[in-house]
């Protein structure tokens, strides 16, 4: 499995929109191939920023999600509303515990 | 290293505690050895769910920080406070790209 994590940290005016688009993108990208499960949430040291977790199948699952036409227009709408630069981070990650 | 993940749902009238406590624990394990990042934040689709990411060198680490007396103190003041039970998932997980 391939787990993702990510954040965008937005402008105080542009937060509203920042957490709207990226709403919209995790519900699109549930219902792509090779999604197990993607979700975002508030840093609650920062409510300004957005972090993003998401389990993909495998790299090919990705790289598809990546090309998708909405995930780069996202990508873009991101650059012009964030504060900083994105980070994205992959792990080859497999399940060992449920506790 | 290993990544673990980890949720609780609070109760309206609990929110703010289980908030408070979680960044407590959060600021602690830090100091822990062998943690390499802790962290939690509020899912964007639910405002009383609460989100950890926490990255461990080991599993030691990871089982020495469990056993800390201040950690299952925090275990058991979430029990009593979360309207569901925290769930606890543990990956063997490496970097594989920084985007």
């Amino acid at each position: 499995m391939i787990v993702v994590t990510g954040s965008v940290t937005a402008r105080p005016d542009s937060f509203d929109e920042v957490r709207r688009l990226s709403l919209e993108h995790v519900h699109r990208s549930r219902g792509e191939p090779g999604c197990i499960s993607h979700a975002v949430h508030v840093d609650c040291e920062n409510p300004l920023r957005l972090v993003f977790f998401e389990q993909w199948a495998d790299r090919a699952a990705l790289a598809a999600h990546f090309a998708v036409p909405a995930s780069r227009e996202f990508v873009r709408s991101l650059q012009s509303l964030a504060a900083s630069a994105a980070a994205i981070e992959l792990y080859d990650a497999h399940k060992i515990e449920r506790l």
